[in-house]
């Protein structure tokens, strides 16, 4: 036989009462997602696996009185390098709240890194105590606006991914004006992945163009932020992903209009889609969209069966997300279901305490991934802003990533920019090929005085972005990138103050969790002593400024780029 | 592009409202399963797809207003060779009443003809207007106390089909007590069909039993015949098939169980398991199932998602069941959802009318499957039963398939059985591989007076048997399913009233639906003629008698069976 059959030999064995399981959780409030019902009972464990509900014996027993027991929480849609830690990190930090699963796009570091970054999760995922499953990034590169890592990542890159166990399909489709245009690109990867799952990524898609976009073979989204277009798309078939993280925080509209509606639940999921550490920490993870769904006034176990069945079942994992015979032991203990207070975590079988998190993968990353910043020595000549009588101007909104796009007359010494108080330099600089692309502009709103902020996190190519009042220091934050091969800097007076290396392909950090929060802490106190306005972060505000699909005017290192015309300028204002 | 890509390109111009539709069904009631509700408007259909819904202009339109567009319906579980027509003649008959998609379990042939006749159902439904999908059957042979065609159908003759796009996973598991005594020869095959679906067969499994039989990895069954049973194998994870066919019926007690219990339903499908062809055509096939769960008070928006979405969900069918755009666009049109009348059916968005039901296949059956029967010259002497005091004596119950085991004494010439009006003489022939099998019985019940019936339908090794009141008819009779490669037949002092040819394996007839029905309803009056009770129909009853899974006592071709102690009978009475 082989060791699959031998295990169910075993688990049947201690199922039927023949032997003893492995574990079992005593007198328990089991929460049944079948029959939506919590059943009082013994659940037993044998070799990682739910064996049976209903009195048993174990070789280990733990009393579980007056305890729930939930299945795993599952999250639909995120992204691994959003939180810049490895995915071991990453686990550490979401598995004590409940997530045992998790569907990530890894849209970033493919972008950066093609193949090389996509096998990288890939291999680090392994053998971790998380489910990571993966989508094929489906907007790599992002526009044609910009240069990116990877080059584009195309039906051929993809399919030798296929047939991997932890791959479901095609991320989210961000292009939605090319599926409407029926470009073939996007319709070859499409009919690629026709038989896994396709994710969507459609905000404020309606009408007919929303039936176009599900016409396409695009089965969910997580961009509904109301519940009249949550209910529009799940009528057109499309699966909602009920999204609260760090920036986007939908649940509260979606849910409240849920459950005066009356709809079926059972193509709603849950996701974070980009959730930083300090928030997992302070609220946990999935298990912060139950407590909301609960607090709004849904029923416990339908907001945990959203949690869980619901997302296995549209993500077509098997013997995930419910608590069955057969199913995998990933358990979630809580003291109550209103506080969603979670006491402890099983992760097939074991308790967290049991594992070891030791990082066996930091050796073994591909040293492309560790060298990703390549750029010719950066003369101060190509840092000169040419003025005119007015000017494109990128305006910062606090607390926003759209912009304005202005025109002013700018400071300058009779021919070139000088930054001021009031605008200061902004630099894109091509750090994948050594195409040697700079790019510059006036961005007003970021009051740095003295100093220079730069980093190679700048969705979605993620070249270096540096804003700085002078050259010179601007030319060393980008040296110190170079040196500590990409990362977070913040500079003052031609000395370097502090930085974060994020050396995996100038996104992700070696360190720990907690290492790396307490790090980027202090820099943003460095940062705001520049005279960066509370109101603005200043790395996220940063890494926003080169990403071409939000308005209204950004920087790639192809120029000054309108987002409402969808395109580069050409002009010069007058 | 590819094909595939270039029909998404133009569904999608169809769908935005770019092109026109190639049809469009105007103002409709469409049944959203999503949303549960109706939405009165227009459906457009392009190359066989769903494109949208709301308002479209098609190249052909067809006024719906006041009609109820559902998704065609789904049978979760049927064995077509229950039907005795071939699977073209079988779309015939089910596709009127808007079953759309069967699963079936192709059991009785494979226990014939091994992948030969797998290859046959596979080719035959390849390109026909219904989606037929294969589950491998998981019990061949049925039992070892009998000689079948094929021999075993094992891993490795499965491993083959697995990436077939038409093969779901394992058949129903019978043997659910080697389930539990972990029996590698099951749990191979489990194994093998762990990342598809495993469906289950386990008539009053509860308990310990129960989860242990889950545990394995079976997640379906269609065996429940009441609502604790079902409730409780739901609550265990086991997805519940609600069946309703012509011998087992068991909608009205789950289904009212079901409403009183406000349970959820998404676990919940109908199948019909075996139905045959006078019953649809006076019912209708799974269009029943939802009609009856109506009848009982469930909302008849919920009744079609149990038959529909609820089906391909549990199967992993993209695409079907439901009405949404991308959705293949097979369709019934109702006039109302109370009487469930189906005025029409869309196959791939074209109506039934517009296709032709050419037997394309006929002249490509394998010979072997056309030539089944193979039997030494049979001697009289082979069918002498000796005698003794008393006598284990086949009694059969009218309108059951139960059978009870009586000793008695036997009227004889001295040494062997002499039939007479109470006493028939039962034998079964091994038909199969020419190994001279012949057992001799006694039984009770059929009071066959000058003469003889005969089939080559004898679940589920399907060797000939023949009851008879006379060695000569029962050797003509024998001849005579010989001569016709398989069938129907009665015979009568010593000449062949009639016959229903089943050349297909012995199984399955080559004729139409409607000629296969006249001319078995023609041999099944002469079979009365000859002194058969009603109450008693003769060859289903006759196809049972050699089926040693249900009590009390049945004849195979290798001795009488005593289904209680699951053994061959070794002892005499006395």
């Amino acid at each position: 036989m082989n060791i699959m059959s031998q295990i169910l030999q075993k688990n049947i064995a201690a199922s039927a009462g023949f032997e003893k399981a492995d574990l079992v959780l005593k007198n328990a409030k089991i929460i049944n997602l079948f029959s939506e019902e919590i059943l009082v009972g013994d659940l037993a464990i044998a070799n990682g696996f739910i064996v049976g509900i209903g009195q048993y014996d174990g070789l280990n027993e733990v009393d579980c009185s007056g305890k729930f027991i939930s299945p795993g929480f599952i999250d639909a849609h995120m992204h691994i390098e959003s939180t810049m830690v490895t995915p071991l990190e990453l686990a550490k930090a979401i598995l004590p709240s409940g997530t045992t699963t998790i569907i990530a796009d890894p849209h970033e570091i493919v972008n950066m890194a093609g193949t090389i970054g996509l096998d990288y999760l890939l291999n680090t995922t392994e053998n971790i105590p998380l489910n990571v499953y993966i989508m094929l990034p489906s907007s790599v590169p992002a526009t044609e606006f910009e240069t990116n890592g990877s080059g584009a990542f195309l039906v051929n890159d993809m399919t030798p991914y296929l047939n991997h166990p932890r791959i479901l399909g095609l991320g989210e489709v961000m292009c939605f004006p090319n599926v409407l245009a029926g470009d073939p690109v996007i319709l070859e990867k499409l009919t690629l992945c026709r038989d896994k799952i396709c994710d969507g990524h459609a905000p404020g898609l309606s009408g007919k163009a929303l039936q176009a976009y599900a016409c396409a073979g695009i089965e969910s989204d997580h961009e509904s932020t109301s519940f009249e277009e949550a209910y529009e798309k799940s009528a057109a078939g499309i699966r909602i992903l009920i999204r609260e993280g760090s920036a986007a925080k939908n649940l509260r509209a979606i849910v409240t209009g849920l459950l005066d509606s009356g709809l079926p639940l059972d193509r709603f999921l849950f996701c974070t889609d980009d959730k930083h550490l300090e928030d997992i920490h302070r609220d946990g993870h999935i298990r912060w969209n139950i407590k909301m769904a609960i607090e709004l006034g849904m029923d416990p176990i339908k907001a945990i069966k959203i949690a869980t069945l619901n997302a296995a079942q549209a993500y077509g994992l098997k013997r995930l997300g419910a608590i069955a015979p057969g199913y995998r032991a990933d358990l979630v203990i809580l003291s109550d279901l209103q506080s969603m207070t979670v006491e402890s975590v099983y992760k097939d079988g074991k308790p967290l305490e049991q594992y070891r998190f030791d990082n066996t993968t930091g050796d073994t990353i591909d040293p492309r991934l560790l060298n990703s910043v390549h750029i010719h020595e950066l003369s101060p000549a190509k840092l000169k802003l040419p003025v005119y009588k007015k000017n494109h101007v990128i305006e910062l909104i606090p607390n926003q990533i759209e912009t304005n796009h202005l025109f002013e007359s700018l400071p300058s010494d009779e021919s070139n920019f000088v930054p001021n108080e009031t605008y200061t330099k902004l630099c894109v600089i091509e750090r994948h090929r050594n195409t040697g692309n700079v790019r510059v502009a006036a961005i007003k709103g970021f009051g740095i005085k003295k100093g220079a902020i730069a980093t190679t996190v700048a969705h979605d190519s993620h070249n270096i972005i540096v804003a700085g009042d002078n050259d010179a220091d601007i030319l060393l934050a980008v040296d110190c990138l170079s040196e500590i091969n990409g990362g977070y800097v913040v500079v003052s007076e031609h000395a370097v103050l502090g930085s974060v290396p994020l050396p995996i392909a100038g996104l992700m950090s070696l360190d720990s969790g907690e290492t790396v929060q307490k790090k980027i802490a202090s820099l943003v106190a460095y940062a705001h002593d520049l005279g960066i306005p509370t109101g603005v972060d200043p790395f996220i505000t940063l890494s926003f400024m080169a990403l071409p699909v939000i308005p209204s005017l950004r920087l790639t290192d192809l120029g000054l780029f309108d987002v409402n015309a969808f395109a580069l300028i050409k002009y010069e204002p007058d």
